[in-house]
């Protein structure tokens, strides 16, 4: 995709045609009508997205893992050392982060970008990297807004390689120290609320200094003044580098009718700049956990998306987005292999 | 085992030396503290369990479906065809059924075990079966004391025998036309609940005579008088062959000193009842998810157990178990796989 409105428009419309086929196909299972719930909606969703031309198989996944550096790290919104987040990117390449195991537990394959770590260019990782680290959101906007258009094509376009690899299920992940900071912002602009009700403690930061960062993204909202309205501008000035690049795979995904498995906290800001910026991507989103994270609830209520798992997880890397890829393929065994009512000639009422 | 009692003294002890260990080692993984949440909680809980001689390893699992037909159909609770039981039964045989279909996706078999289905010996299904069919619950017991001490001793050593050719994670599932009206009868009656607020629609009762379904619970409870201190009792007098087979399963399992793995508001009531008859045994219960049918919340708060999944699922069968069986291989995996902070030279605050 050569521009941001190209992408935008690719985004197919679901075909309703094959949502009700596949809705006749799950009545006529061999269980009362329903009672696989959301199982049987996220098969009816899966079989509406032209991406998997008319059978969806999701046997192929990928995690693809953003990971950047914020220069929001400088006002002690973390306990963190920065140095984790290039340290963590390489432990990804060895697969010994959490999304590296429960990915492997679910047969995806986790794919790392590394989209402006502060380091030098660390040996395997794909890079998308334009700058080390963004701007201090605090004092200013995280990136201009051609370099948030740029990363943002940059990752649809990787999203749209993996596919034409074969992928046919994407989750999202991101790693990034201090990056709950941005997210907060994001969703106290997008969901248009106090971040006081957003803010919480990522990575274990102390509870009793939470007023700080709280003070930190009132700061960069008050400071930066994004329009609610045009996501592009809300992740440029108080986003983030790795914020982006999952709102870029995202729109990637959908731009080839396929799904994308959300993580957590970071993702649901991602995800709600994403529909901001295209709200077709919307019908391509499958949420995954409810983040223990503090505004979890409030960005979740704002997607209008409700997660199938409640783990009180909040590591982030995509972890929750391989998790919850287990039940896309429950979807897709209950679809293809249950047997039918009418093979034993059984009638239910109603 | 040759005595409830005896089984019920079996249960051993969680070793909590163990659950120390695992804590600490959990600590120690590549993560901020705590940030796997619930997945890390249910790690601990695996290598507290004695089964597993100090090495959770759950790669053999068995979704035990207890299937039987129930006396209080002829009450009129259900639009489903008595005859679906045996035909479903069969049907497991064959993999057609959600709960296989499920099962197959996680790598667990399914042992259908007939309890007390209302028809002659079905080939290949493993019988335990004492007669065809419970009484009907609102005119009397479902069946005498001694039949159902005998029936979950009888089912506690099935599991157990399983568990001797090496399966190390239980599921439990059920089968039984009408089944639902049992259950909502235990759970009022453990759970000091009007039946009003716990009877649901099952397999799509009609909600316009829902009232009839609880009018039957209700006098189910007035004709039986089961005291609720005493679960043996609760599951002969309101109860079925079914559901105490699932309590059996559990109180087997658990006296093995391995985890099972809860299904939905069915196994909720055989939870409960089992509980009643062994406390011991809450340590080794691993909750699913959060089932559709109307008392759902109410039977989870009494056994203080908060689900993993919000699937909105109702099918019953071991389905949810089923599909939870992956969280406690992404548990393990977890535990087993992930890198350390010590091995990145990483030292996190707090």
């Amino acid at each position: 995709m050569q521009t941001l409105d190209s992408l935008i428009n690719a985004i197919p419309a679901p075909d309703h045609e094959a949502a009700l086929r596949a809705r006749r196909h799950i009545d006529g299972l061999l269980k009362p009508t329903g009672s696989l719930g959301r199982l049987e909606d996220l098969a009816v969703q899966l079989a509406a997205m032209p991406g998997f031309g008319g059978r969806p198989d999701v046997s192929q996944k990928a995690i693809v893992v953003m990971c950047a550096d914020h220069g929001v790290y400088e006002e002690q919104i973390t306990v963190s050392p920065q140095a984790i987040t290039a340290i963590q990117a390489l432990n990804m390449m060895q697969n010994h982060t959490g999304v590296c195991v429960l990915a492997a537990n679910v047969g995806a394959k986790v794919h790392v970008v590394d989209i402006g770590i502060d380091c030098e260019p660390l040996a395997g990782i794909a890079s998308l990297k334009v700058a080390r680290g963004t701007g201090n959101i605090a004092r200013g906007p995280a990136m201009r807004r051609e370099v948030a258009e740029q990363l943002l094509l940059a990752s649809a376009n990787h999203a749209r390689e993996l596919a034409a690899q074969g992928v046919r299920l994407f989750g999202v992940g991101e790693l990034g120290m201090g990056n709950t900071t941005p997210a907060a912002a994001i969703i106290s602009v997008l969901a248009n609320r106090d971040p006081e009700t957003v803010v919480g403690i990522g990575a274990n930061y102390p509870q009793e200094r939470l007023h700080h960062k709280v003070e930190v993204v009132r700061r960069a909202i008050a400071v930066n003044q994004p329009d609610a309205r045009d996501g592009v501008e809300v992740l440029a000035k108080v986003g983030g580098f790795d914020l982006l690049g999952m709102a870029g795979v995202m729109l990637g995904a959908a731009s080839c009718g396929l799904p994308v498995v959300l993580d957590g906290f970071l993702s649901y800001a991602s995800a709600l700049a994403a529909c901001r910026i295209a709200p077709a991507l919307h019908d391509y989103l499958i949420p995954s956990h409810l983040s223990a994270e503090k505004g979890a609830q409030i960005a979740l209520d704002e997607l209008k998306l409700t997660p199938y798992l409640n783990m009180d997880m909040r590591l982030g890397e995509g972890s929750g987005a391989a998790l919850a890829m287990h039940l896309v393929d429950a979807a897709c065994a209950v679809y293809d292999n249950m047997g039918t009512l009418a093979g034993s000639n059984i009638v239910l009422p109603g």
